[in-house]
C-alpha cells in the first residue's frame, strides 16, 4: 500500500513537518457557535488516494482539531458511546449496553464507564443516537439518572427512549428531542446532519458533524439495501456530497468487516418467508425474531396477511416494541389483523402466526418455554411449523440448539439456521463498507463497533482502497484520538472501562467479587466454623464443617469425616501455642483442609475459616 | 414417502403380522458360537426402494434378534458407547466420553453411566474401538477400572488407549488386542469386520457385527474423502459387498446431518496451506490444529519439508500424539526435521514451523499462552504468520475470538475461521450419508452421534432414499431398540446418563452441587455465624455476617451494618419465644436476610445461617 501521504504536492499541505499542537486550554477555545460553518470549507488538500476538489488549506491550519474519545464499542460488539470535543466542547453519540460474558457470573448487563463524562459534564452539550438497539440506548438511563443532559434521536428512537426511561422511574429526566434524517440541527458548537440508513430498526440514521475541525461521519449501524422494505436505500447521495466537500473523519460500522460481498436484501428473507408460509399451509405457523427488529416483524405481519392468517406477539419485549411502533406509525397492521395471545387457540391452527421472542435460546423466553412445554398459552406439536428468524450471536449457539431440539421432539416442524434464508444481518460487509469509503472519501479513518479482529480487517478493507495506513487508527476505548487537517496524534487515554450491573447494584461487583463466584461456581465451599474461649483458648463449639457445591454430602461421609478429622488436629496445633492469634490459626485450619482436600479430590475449594470468640 | 414394507409381497414375510415375540431368557438362548455364520444368510426379503438380493426368509423367523443399548452419543455429541446383545451376549462398540457444557460448573469430564454394563458384566464379551478420539476411547479407564474387558482397535488406537491407561496407573489392565481393517475376527459369538473409513485420524474403522440376528454396521466416524491423503478412500466396496449379502441395521454417525453436499477433500486443504505457505515465506508459521487431527499434522509437516523449515511441536498432547503416531509408523517425518521447543528460536523465523494445540481457544493452551504473551518459548511478533486449521466447535467462538484479537494486537497475521480453506471436517456430509444408505441398504435404520436435530435431519435423508419411516429409530441415551428380520421394537429403557467427573471424583458431583455452584457463581454466599447459649437461648458470639461473591463490602459498609441489624432483630424475635427450635430459628433468620437484601438489591445470594450451641 502507498502512502501517498507522505509525498510533497503543490496543492498541498500534506508535506510539511508535522507540528506539534500548542498546549490545549478547552476553557479557553471555547467558541459556543460560528465556527463550524466558517471552517467548514476549509479541508484538506488533494490526496493521490482519492479523487478530491481543491480546497484553500491555509484556514484548516489554523482550525482547532476534533478529540475522539470512544468510550465504548471498540474491541467489543455493543455499549457504543464515543465523545466529541472541538473548541471545548463536547456531544456524544450514542449510549448502548452490551450483554455479559460467561466470565462475568451473575451480571445483568454491562455499561461504559461514565468518569470522563462526569469529569467533562459541563463541556456536554447533548446526546445523540442513531437507532434504537440496546447497544445505542441501552445504558442511557444510567447516564440520564447521573447527568441531565438533552437527547437527540429520531421518532422511533425517542419512543423507546422514553420506555425505557419510564421503566427506570426517570421520565421527563431529559428533554429528548426528535430529529430526521435530512434535517440538519445544531447543538453546541457542532452542526449535525443525520443521514437516512439501511439496518434493522427503521429510523437509523448516520451523523454528520460538521464543527471548526471539519467533518466526521458517524455511521452508526448501517448496510446498504437497495430494495429495502421499509423506507428507501442509505442515502448514498448526501454520504458523496459530503465525501465532495470533504470529510476529516469517517466512523464506521465494522462488525461484519469479515464478511466478504454484500449483506443481501431483505427481499430476499420475504421470499424465503412466503415459500415456508405456502409449505406450513396446513399448521400453525410461529416465528421467533428479535423483537427490536422491526422491519422484520412488519414483514411477517404482511405475509400474514396475504395469507389471511391473524398475527399473535408473544415475549415481553415483542409486545412491547410493536405496541411503540405502532403507535408512532412505524408499522402498519391492517384492522382485525392482530388477535391478543390468550385468543390464539379460538382459532383454526392454520389461520394463525405467532411472533416471538427467544431466537437466541433465552432461557427464560416465549420460546424457550415453548420448547420446555411450559408456555401458558403455546402448546407446541406436529401442527406447528417453527422458523427461527435470526442467526445466533457467537456465544448463544448451544442455546439456541438446547431449543431446537425440544421443539423438534415436540414433532414440530422447524427451520433453524442456514436451512432457508430466513435472516439476513442488519450491517455492511466488505462491499458496502468499501462503498461508504470510496463516497465519504476520509482523510482519516476509524473502524468503530467490533472486535479488534473485525476494526482490523476494516483498517485492511480502508487501506486497500488507498487510505494511508497512518491515517487509519485503530483506537480502543478511552483512546485519545486527536485529528485535524494536518495532524492525526494520540493524547493520554481517558477513564473508559466497563461497568458490571447486577440487580439494582451498578458497578458494586467488581474483579475480587467476580474471582470468588468464579471460584464459587467451580469448586464451591467448605466453611469451617468454631466458638473458642478467648480466655484459654478452648475450642466450646465446633468445629463443624459447612458446604455448598463440593460434593453431595450424604454420599462422601468418609470424605468430610476425614476433613473434620483433620481440622480438628489443626486446632490443636494452632491453638498449642497459647498465643491465640486467631489469623494465624485461621489460616493454618485452612492450609490443613486444602491440602487434605486436594489430596482426596483433586479439587480446591473455596475454604472459608471462621471464628467466634466468647 | 412411501411405506413399502407395509405392502405383501410373495417373497417376503414382511406383510405378516407382526408377532410378539416370546419372552426372552438370555441365560437359555445364549449360543456362544457359530450361530452367527448359520444364521448370516437368512435376511430380509425384496423391498422396493431397495433393489436388494432374494433370500430364503424361512430361518429369518427364527433367528433371534439384536438388542441395541445406547449408552452415549445420542442426542449429543461425544460419549459415544453403544452395547449390542444377541443370544445372551454382548459387545461394546466404543467408550467415549465428551466435555463439559457451560452448565457444568467446575466439571473436567463427562462420562457414560456404567450401571448397565455393571449390571450385565457376566455377558459382555469386549470393547470395539472404530478409533482414538476422546469421544470414542476417553472413558474406557473409568470402565475398565470397574469391570475387566478385553479391547479391540487399531494400531494407532491402541497406542493412545495403552498411553491413557498408563496415565491412570491402568497398564495391563486389559488385553488389548491390535486389529486390522479387512480383517475379521470373533468375539464370542459376534464375527466383526472392521472396515477401513476415512476420518481425521488414521487407522479408524467402521465394524460390520455379525450374530445370529444379521449384520449390523455401525460406521463410527467416517467421511469420504477420494483423495485421502493418508491411506485409501473408504473401503465403499466392502460396504456394497454387506449391502448385497444383506444388512439388518445401520447405526451411522450423524455429526454433519444438517449439511448438504460432501466434505470436502483434505487436499484441498494442502492446498490452501501451501499458499499460505507461500505468502509467509518470510516469516515464521505457527498453526494450531487439534492434536488427534494426526492427518492434517502430517501434511503440514510434509509442507515443512516442502520449504526446507524445521517443525517443532508445542502443546503436551501434541507432543504426545505425534511422538505416538511416529513410533506406531503412521507419521513419517524426514530426519532432521524435527527440533525441539527449546531450539526454536536458534533458527531463522522463516525456517521455522511450529505445529501447536488451541485451536479452540482453550484457555491453558500453547496457542492463548503465545496471545497474552506468557509463553515460555514462544513470543509472538510481527514475523509471525499464524493459522489456525480449524473451526470453533460450537460454544467455543468467544474464546477463539479472544485469541485471535491477542495475536492480531501483537502483530502477527492471523487466518482463521473461513478465512481459507484451512480445515474441512472430519465428517460425512448428506451425499456422504445417502452413499453410505445406498451401498448398505439396511433393513433398519439408526442416525447416531449427534444432537436430536442432527438425528432427526439424517433420519429425514434416510426417508428420502425410500427407507420407512417405521424401519427408522431415532434413539435415545438407555433407549433398548429389539430388531430382527420380522419386526422392530423398543424395550423397556437401561439405565443410562451423565456421570461427571470432577478431579479425581466421579460421580460425586450431581444436580444438587451444580445447582449450588450455579446459585453461588450467580449471587455469591452470605453466612450468617452466631454462637448460642442452649440453656437460656442467649447469642454469646455474634451474630457475623461473612460474604463472598456478593457485594465488594468495604465500599458497601452501609448495606451490610443494614443487614447486620435485621439479623440481630430476627434472632431477638426467633428467640424469643424459648422454645429453641434451632430449625425455626435459622428458617427466620434466612428470610428476613433475604428479604432485605432483595429489597436492597434484587439479588438473591445464597443465605447461610449457621448456629452454634454451647
Amino acid at each position: 500500500m502507498s502512502n501517498i501521504e507522505n509525498k510533497t504536492s503543490p496543492n498541498s499541505t500534506q508535506g510539511a513537518a508535522p507540528r506539534k499542537p500548542r498546549p490545549r486550554n478547552p476553557q479557553e477555545n471555547r467558541k459556543p457557535q460560528g465556527t463550524a460553518k466558517q471552517q467548514g470549507a476549509a479541508r484538506s488538500g488533494s490526496r493521490g488516494y482519492f479523487k478530491r476538489p481543491r480546497k484553500n488549506t491555509a484556514a484548516a491550519d489554523n482550525a482547532p482539531p476534533i478529540h475522539i474519545y470512544p468510550l465504548g464499542g471498540l474491541g467489543e460488539v455493543g455499549k457504543n458511546m464515543t465523545v466529541f470535543e472541538c473548541n471545548g466542547e463536547m456531544i456524544i453519540v450514542d449510549c448502548g449496553c452490551v450483554f455479559p460474558d460467561s466470565e462475568m457470573y451473575g451480571i445483568d448487563l454491562v455499561i461504559p464507564d461514565f468518569t470522563f463524562v462526569e469529569q467533562n459534564i459541563d463541556k456536554i452539550r447533548g446526546i445523540l443516537i442513531t437507532h434504537g438497539h440496546e447497544d445505542h440506548i441501552g445504558s442511557l438511563p444510567y447516564l440520564l439518572r447521573k447527568v441531565k443532559l438533552p437527547v437527540y434521536a429520531t421518532r422511533l428512537a425517542c419512543g423507546l427512549i422514553r420506555n425505557k426511561l419510564e421503566e427506570f422511574g426517570l421520565s421527563g429526566v431529559c428533554k429528548l428531542t426528535e430529529i430526521t434524517a435530512g434535517q440538519k440541527f445544531k447543538v453546541g458548537g457542532f452542526s449535525i446532519e443525520p443521514i437516512h440508513v439501511n439496518h434493522s430498526i427503521p429510523g437509523s440514521v448516520a451523523f454528520a458533524i460538521t464543527c471548526a475541525a471539519g467533518t466526521v461521519i458517524c455511521t452508526g449501524d448501517f448496510k446498504v439495501d437497495y430494495t429495502a422494505l421499509s423506507g428507501s436505500v442509505t442515502d448514498l447521495s448526501t454520504f458523496a456530497s459530503y465525501g465532495e466537500k470533504g470529510v476529516l473523519a469517517l466512523l464506521s460500522d465494522s462488525t461484519n468487516a469479515e464478511r466478504p460481498g454484500f449483506t443481501a436484501t431483505e427481499r430476499k428473507v420475504v421470499d424465503s418467508l412466503r415459500d415456508l408460509f405456502h409449505r406450513a399451509r396446513n399448521k400453525r405457523i410461529i416465528i421467533a425474531t428479535f423483537a427490536s427488529n422491526l422491519n422484520r416483524v412488519q414483514q411477517i405481519i404482511d405475509l400474514a396477511v396475504e395469507d389471511g392468517r391473524k398475527v399473535a406477539f408473544s415475549g415481553r419485549s415483542m409486545v412491547k416494541n410493536t405496541a411503540m411502533a405502532q403507535e408512532l406509525g412505524y408499522m402498519s397492521i391492517p384492522e382485525g389483523t392482530l388477535i391478543e395471545l390468550e385468543q390464539l387457540n379460538q382459532y383454526a391452527p392454520e389461520q394463525t402466526v405467532l411472533i416471538t421472542t427467544g431466537s437466541q435460546g433465552e432461557p427464560l423466553s416465549a420460546l424457550s418455554r415453548m420448547a420446555q412445554s411450559s408456555h401458558r398459552n403455546v402448546k407446541v406439536g406436529p401442527g406447528d411449523f417453527i422458523i427461527i428468524s435470526a442467526n445466533p450471536i457467537p456465544g448463544n449457539e448451544k442455546s439456541v440448539t438446547k431449543i431446537v431440539n425440544g421443539l423438534l421432539l415436540l414433532g414440530a416442524e422447524v427451520i433453524y439456521e442456514s436451512m432457508y434464508d430466513v435472516h439476513v444481518s442488519g450491517h455492511a460487509c466488505q462491499e458496502e463498507q468499501k462503498l461508504l469509503l470510496t463516497l465519504t472519501k476520509p482523510k482519516y479513518f476509524l473502524p468503530v463497533h467490533g472486535e479488534y479482529k473485525q476494526l482490523k480487517r476494516h483498517a485492511l478493507t480502508a487501506a486497500s482502497l488507498g487510505i494511508p495506513e497512518t491515517n487509519i487508527v485503530i483506537a480502543e476505548n478511552g483512546s485519545h484520538v486527536i485529528l485535524s487537517q494536518t495532524e492525526l496524534r494520540l493524547g493520554d487515554p481517558v477513564t473508559a472501562g466497563a461497568v458490571m450491573v447486577d440487580g439494582l447494584g451498578v458497578g458494586d461487583v467488581g474483579n475480587v467479587v467476580l474471582r470468588d463466584r468464579k471460584h464459587l461456581s467451580e469448586d464451591g465451599l467448605v466453611i469451617v466454623v468454631a466458638t473458642v474461649d478467648r480466655s484459654n483458648g478452648v475450642v466450646v463449639a465446633g468445629p463443624d464443617l459447612v458446604s455448598r457445591g463440593f460434593v453431595y454430602v450424604r454420599e462422601n461421609e468418609q470424605l468430610m469425616d476425614g476433613a473434620k478429622e483433620v481440622v480438628e488436629m489443626a486446632f490443636d496445633r494452632a491453638l498449642s501455642d497459647r498465643r491465640y492469634d486467631w489469623n494465624n490459626v485461621k489460616t493454618q485450619v485452612r492450609e490443613a483442609l486444602s491440602a487434605y482436600i486436594y489430596r482426596r479430590t483433586k479439587r480446591s475449594p473455596m475454604i472459608l475459616p471462621i471464628l467466634m470468640e466468647i
